[in-house]
């Protein structure tokens, strides 16, 4: 019995330690946002509250580029696709007359995206197809272990909303199972989502292209095809919650219009629920971008929140801090 | 304290009494079958053990049909679709003079699937698609509270095998997450997989229809499609694995030629791993069938089960009762 009391003790102390006793939310300023979080917290947790609601179904979405981490001055997928290209040229001469790729190669972004969209499949495509997921994998493992962000010179890692952090913890302390429901390549997410986000692969929903399973010298592999599978963003994140969770969440997070019908799905079940939407007002310490913005357009499910009394984080006023490096040197 | 003191003391007792600490598997005879999946769990679980994974990584994958509950007469999920057929027959009065309606409304079902996948494809569609996936969810749940088993006249939720429920709970107090990844539809799994398995529907991977995303009356709620979105059998197993979970599972059973693509893209990973196939050979409790059946054929599995020192399960041998209700009245 000793090493099983042992286990105990350690066990007890764990509990003790850990995040739900302590203060929640350290880098939120006190006042709506934050309180608002609390109290959905309290009154769903709460046994004999009447807003009760079982652990199995304490089921929380996110969210992530906006969200999570940042997403200016470009999708940091992009940019893994963009380095992925210059990294396979060599073994594509013909990409040095064929655009994008020629544009691309030359520096030239500006040329090699104006074939719209289109253009930005063919990079993604040549960038995220045409291997088996373990290669892919590891692509994706080197270029988030050392590519930087242009502005602040950081892992893109490293691009992560503190406060947001702090929420997925306190959600998790208090028995909700928290998912990554997000328009970017489910793949690429789950390279990083678990030592990032504590978010486990088997949690994260995305993008998908098609995959075909394959005997390679007898082992078997998945190859990934040039063709898409599914695109989760805006009607399609409702779809893939269904197709992955198959239960509607009690809490969802976003910051922009491709978010909106993930929290209108959020709020029509019955009993207390929450969405929020951070808002980018922080030019100085992160970016200010919303209704006008190309990426992460803020416009009609701001105008909804509004009406529907959800709530809007305002990154300036409702964050102490935004990025745990804040105060650091470089 | 004193509430956190109680809940403390709680949590040791339950801890104290959980199957963990119980001798495992009662309802197996001892033997390689039994002692196989045992020493695969010490041997991966054991901390400083070579073949030590991470609870993270415990990831056990369960065909269902055949695997944890019965498929003989024919697949449960066809008998709820015949079942909705006749119930939505008043509603459909095009269906007298039109196959397979028409026969099978006569109570000929052998005329009814004379027309093959075609007709099959028909009946599933007319059943599992064209209304919203809550309204869905409530038909599966009342035909599954009520609908008997043609042979043992029990629920068809009474079906499954009690020592492969003792398999799924043993895994999960050995820090598994089990998953179900079966051919039969997701959403009409994940109706009864958490009461009866204990397996929540985000842990449900199966076969699925396209969905809508639609405001009604303002109301978000997602449509069934009449059409195919994924066929979660042979090499889409692993597909749906990759999809769904992201990480290659150290476990999997099965029990036929369906379930051998998920068995070698188990087996195929490095470190110890359980490749098991359930094999249906007692036809006094239960049915015998193997390389000649329709359903459920087990024939190249069972070859390479054999080449490779798979385990293979003897319901007849390895197992003290199959189902719970045996030797109860009914």
């Amino acid at each position: 019995m000793e090493e099983k009391m042992k286990r105990l003790v350690l066990s007890i102390l764990l509990l003790l330690a850990s995040p739900a006793w302590a203060q929640p939310l350290p880098s939120w300023n006190d006042g709506a946002a934050k309180q608002g979080i609390v109290e959905f917290v309290k009154d769903v947790t709460a046994k004999g509250s009447k807003d009760y609601v079982a652990p199995a179904e304490r089921i929380a979405v996110f969210d992530n580029d906006g969200t999570l981490w940042a997403e200016q001055p470009a999708y940091f997928q992009l940019a893994f696709a963009l380095d992925r290209v210059k990294a396979m040229a060599p073994q594509h001469p013909e990409w040095k007359t064929k655009e994008p790729f020629a544009s691309l190669l030359k520096g030239d972004l500006k040329g090699a995206l104006a074939g719209g969209e289109p253009a930005i499949g063919q990079i993604v495509m040549a960038s995220h197809a045409g291997m088996t997921t373990d290669e892919f994998d590891k692509t994706v493992r080197d270029w988030i272990g050392a590519a930087k962000h242009p502005k602040t010179g950081r892992l893109y890692s490293q691009m992560v909303y503190q406060p947001m952090l702090e929420v997925l913890r306190y959600l998790r302390a208090n028995g909700f199972k928290t998912f990554i429901v997000s328009g970017g390549g489910v793949e690429f997410m789950r390279v990083f989502s678990e030592r990032v986000y504590g978010v486990p692969p088997e949690q994260v929903i995305g993008s998908s292209g098609k995959l075909k399973f394959e005997l390679r010298d007898g082992k078997p592999v998945l190859v990934k095809l040039p063709e898409i599978d599914f695109i989760d963003d805006k009607e399609g994140k409702p779809v893939g919650i269904q197709k992955h969770i198959g239960r509607r969440p009690i809490a969802a997070f976003g910051n922009s219009d491709g978010d909106l019908q993930m929290l209108q799905f959020t709020a029509a079940s019955a009993g207390k629920r929450l969405m929020l939407l951070v808002h980018h007002d922080d030019a100085e310490r992160e970016f200010a971008y919303d209704r006008q913005s190309h990426i992460g357009k803020l416009d009609k499910a701001w105008d909804e929140a509004k009406a529907k009394g959800w709530t809007v984080v305002s990154m300036k006023s409702d964050w102490k801090k935004i990025f745990s490096f804040e105060g650091t040197k470089q």
